[in-house]
């Protein structure tokens, strides 16, 4: 905590000696991502706090950081309270914060590199309800002050092959120009790293588990591309891969870029363009055009190549999960194992498949009433040891060159309770209603994630998370823009992936949630209708499944997928994959 | 056709006396209700076009009218296409006509007592793209030139008892002027006569199927009322009912009352109220602030009494639909009556129940194809024989001093098709899901929409309106604010009724939709969630329904309702309601 305090004052001195009353440190960087390098782990670093999501305001006398009800219990514990106020960020938002504690006439800094247009607007009406201003940093002060910032990422960026991209990137690159062309627009701002990724079938591997390339770029009409990007990270072969239309630029080129774009109609998707962006092609003199990025829908629907990719690493995912699961049937009731060493196991099992690259996200593993804790996080302290009788809730996935996993299953370790196999069969239920929806075209996340409540909510239970999220391809466990859940708005569209995973959370008892991915496709009985395909295959934990809840049609699927999981599925130990996925 | 040439002339030249290049006709009146009075059907009288949506534009060389697709056949059977272009009102919408047709330098004509501001913008910005500008008429060109046009509507307002309201105007009063007070205002804006008729526990019968009063208010916050209504319409009585909390004042009093306004913060609801109103406002300089108006969820959410009534009303009316079923099956096959000697059986049955006010909309009485026409209203023209083989689809409600009905059912005439029952047993499933469908507080009914869709799209179907519509408690048999649709974005709260109604339609073949009316209510066995009490009770036509379709759990759904049924209905023939309501 100490070292904290020394941050926080070093921080103050530089405001002060800025004449700054305050400054907003945000979790993100410049490109508003899930993970952020060390090298920008400025939350951390001056707050202690390590959550995936908030914000830290820091005034000359007072100080808040604020996230949001996954993190509200663990904040104190990272943070030093008596220099940060915890604060919920919707229940008593930064601006409200803001408004009532930047002392009238102070002046707010903020680095206009970390934020998107909106929460500047926001920070902007705060400070002058306090009597105050906002002021944009163009060097963030932070960065002045901290003395040992890790160097930033630099990890060799490498050509990701036509065999897993599908496509060619003049492909890509050709159609997006022409909607540019259709629209009028000179040029697009592309300032996310997955969407330069996809566009240039190129991967990186700046931030922890997503090969992504952290770099900026700007497409025009004719489908060239300049990339903004630390000359050290292309690896040798990229720049023939990426061939003659792309041109490769250092970063600090970006800004001149963008006002030789003066005059021109230039498309930034304000939603994540750091407000930098923005303000740069406004004073150049740019039209600026405010839409989506428009790689996102095309990397969204996954091509021929991509699906027939995520299909072989869900083949080869489920190995792993078999064998995984087979070995925690032995040794989880022997008291010896703990969530940590489940987790070992898993990825062991993992790190063996041909093309795996790494997981894709940090392995959820939680035993009896850490279950219960949606984005648990096992640490030593936490570490619980697995026995009967208990639930364990393990949720992983793994990167692989031909596509990203993302899978949770839940065990009984022992005997388990006539409430869980209830709770247990109304979550199946739920997956089951969403895995074999039919629906028309333009149907959105948002109307089928009622199907995997509504056995739920018979029963009373619910969940308080979305149903679903999007998946790259290779790339983020979480994409946009599609999901299933009550915002989700976003038609889906044929070779969009999303994820299955209701749930439901007993606190301080346990936790279930089953999760496939599933692919949106036309419908191969009715043609004018969509449907999905379940590309995830790991047996689903017959013990908690209540027969007597199931309809006649959820178990002929229930006992279908077991088919065909065990059809797909090479397990090390066949006889217990045999007993797991036999009829019921 | 000839009349409207005439009616067409008559309003160019008063149109080109005023110097207008232009004038734009809606259908709606000043309260932007379903119904409106003969002496504000201007869109009839200058078109013929007699649906319940449209708008035309006359401009001195060209004309249009649009309309929604529900209207987009019988529009030009109505026009006199000469003169005007028959047009879809979103496809090709009136600004974008506008926009391309109003003369350069052209004066369009408006009357801002039947435009809300939004529609009045968007002719504004129309008239300017094509070069031209928007006038606000302070009197209607088209009333100056409508010799014969009809009276205004001057039916009885007449005290609504509190046996049937439920609720003192008084209690309702103090609640809303206490929300006025806590957001400071002074005043809110009456424009609904729905909204006004329920805080004053009145009814009137200005306009068809419902008792309302056409008339404005002011309601200040100390819950006092100032009526503006014709002197003509209060009944002997009603203002001893009132009490001297309202004063009433003649409805030209209205715009100086506002002008009293002055300096004071306003609500009105932007989203019903005419133009002239808040340009009014505007004009005296009072501080408009916009917002829903504060009856419109009070009144959404049924009281005690008025669930007792609506119960009550429900119960009558099962009576007349099981004489009607009866009589139908009787009747039906013998080939003697028709779309319209059924409705008027039907209206027979029911005009002889206890508190019997009258329809609560134009009875849909389709046969065979005319089924599957969503909004069909028979004519001598369309008047079908009912025969077999067939499917007779109803949709009919009355209005009773206690409540207000809806119901639809499909009855078989002879034999269906094995796709027909297939279709119908699908509907019946949608509708057995919504009603039976548990969900938690804040649910809206966007959300539970798609309960009632997925066993259609399970089997490839669809229909192409909403699930459900608030109903009004001896008001509207539309009310809102909740829904049952994609956009029903209002939270269902205990108390609001909604209809149930999903439904199949095969253009040219035949037409299906089963609804009831469902209470929200607190579930009674979870208590934090919420759940639908049916209070429709009409046998659903067994020999319609394949079983080996349905689940265990929607037979048991059917038999235990049609028992309901044969409990709290007496039928004239009780044996056939004996039959129809066994179970399957």
């Amino acid at each position: 905590m100490s070292g904290r305090r020394e941050a926080v004052d070093a921080l103050r001195a530089e405001l002060h000696r800025r004449g700054l009353a305050g400054f907003v440190v945000p979790r993100a960087d410049e490109h508003q991502g899930e993970y952020v390098p060390p090298s920008a782990a400025r939350l951390t670093w001056l707050t202690g706090f390590a959550g995936s999501a908030g914000l830290a305001v820091l005034l000359l006398e007072k100080a808040a950081v604020f996230s949001d009800g996954r993190y509200m219990l663990q904040m104190p514990d990272q943070v030093d309270t008596d220099i940060f106020e915890c604060r919920h960020i919707s229940d008593d938002s930064p601006t409200a914060w803001i408004a009532a504690q930047l002392p009238p006439g102070g002046a707010l800094g903020y680095d206009p590199w970390l934020h998107v247009e909106t929460e500047v607007h926001k920070f902007e009406a705060a400070a002058h309800e306090a009597g105050g201003h906002l002021v944009a940093c163009e060097d963030n002060p932070l960065d002045t002050v901290w003395s040992d910032r890790p160097a930033p990422p630099a990890a060799p960026i490498i050509p990701h092959d036509i065999t897993y991209t599908g496509r060619e990137s003049t492909d890509k690159r050709r159609e997006l120009a022409a909607t540019l062309v259709e629209a009028g627009h000179a040029t697009a701002v592309l300032t996310l790293p997955d969407s330069i990724a996809w566009l240039l079938n190129m991967r990186g591997g700046d931030v922890a588990h997503t090969p992504l390339p952290l770099c900026f770029a700007l497409l025009d009409c004719e489908g060239r591309v300049e990339l903004f990007v630390d000359p050290a990270k292309p690896a040798p072969g990229l720049s023939a891969h990426l061939g003659n239309e792309i041109s490769l630029a250092p970063p600090e080129a970006f800004g001149p870029a963008l006002d030789a774009l003066a005059g021109k109609t230039v498309l930034v998707d304000a939603a994540c363009a750091p407000a930098w962006v923005l303000s740069r092609l406004d004073a150049a003199g740019a039209e600026i055009v405010r839409a989506r990025d428009p790689c996102i829908l095309p990397k969204a629907c996954k091509n021929k190549g991509e699906i027939a990719g995520m299909r072989a690493a869900h083949r080869r995912d489920a190995r792993a999960m078999a064998n995984f699961l087979a070995w925690l049937d032995r040794e989880g009731p022997r008291g010896q194992q703990t969530e940590r060493s489940a987790a070992a196991q898993l990825h062991r099992y993992r790190e063996t498949l041909p093309l795996f690259r790494g997981l894709s996200f940090p392995t959820i593993s939680g035993a009896g009433p850490n279950g219960a804790v949606v984005h648990y996080s096992v640490t030593a302290a936490t570490d619980r040891t697995l026995a009967p009788d208990m639930l364990y809730l393990v949720d992983s996935g793994a990167q692989f060159l031909d596509g990203t996993t993302d899978v949770t299953r839940t065990i009984a370790i022992g005997t388990p309770t006539g409430r869980q196999r209830t709770c247990f069969t109304r979550v199946l239920k739920g997956h089951i209603a969403l895995a074999t929806a039919r629906f028309p075209e333009g149907t959105t996340g948002a109307q089928l994630d009622t199907l995997a409540r509504a056995p739920l909510w018979q029963g009373g239970l619910d969940f308080d998370h979305g149903t679903g999220h999007g998946v790259g391809s290779y790339l983020s466990v979480h994409e946009g823009p599609q999901r299933i859940a009550r915002q989700g708005h976003e038609p889906l569209r044929a070779g969009m992936i999303v994820s299955n995973e209701p749930g439901y959370y007993e606190a301080g008892a346990f936790g279930i949630r089953i999760e496939n991915l599933l692919l949106v496709r036309e419908d191969p009985d009715f043609p004018e209708m969509m449907s999905f395909e379940t590309l995830t295959f790991a047996p689903i934990d017959r013990r908690l499944v209540d027969t007597t809840l199931l309809t006649a049609t959820e178990r002929d699927w229930l006992n279908a997928y077991h088919m065909q999981v065990r059809e797909t599925t090479a397990c090390e130990d066949p006889l217990w994959l045999e007993a797991a996925t036999a009829p019921i």
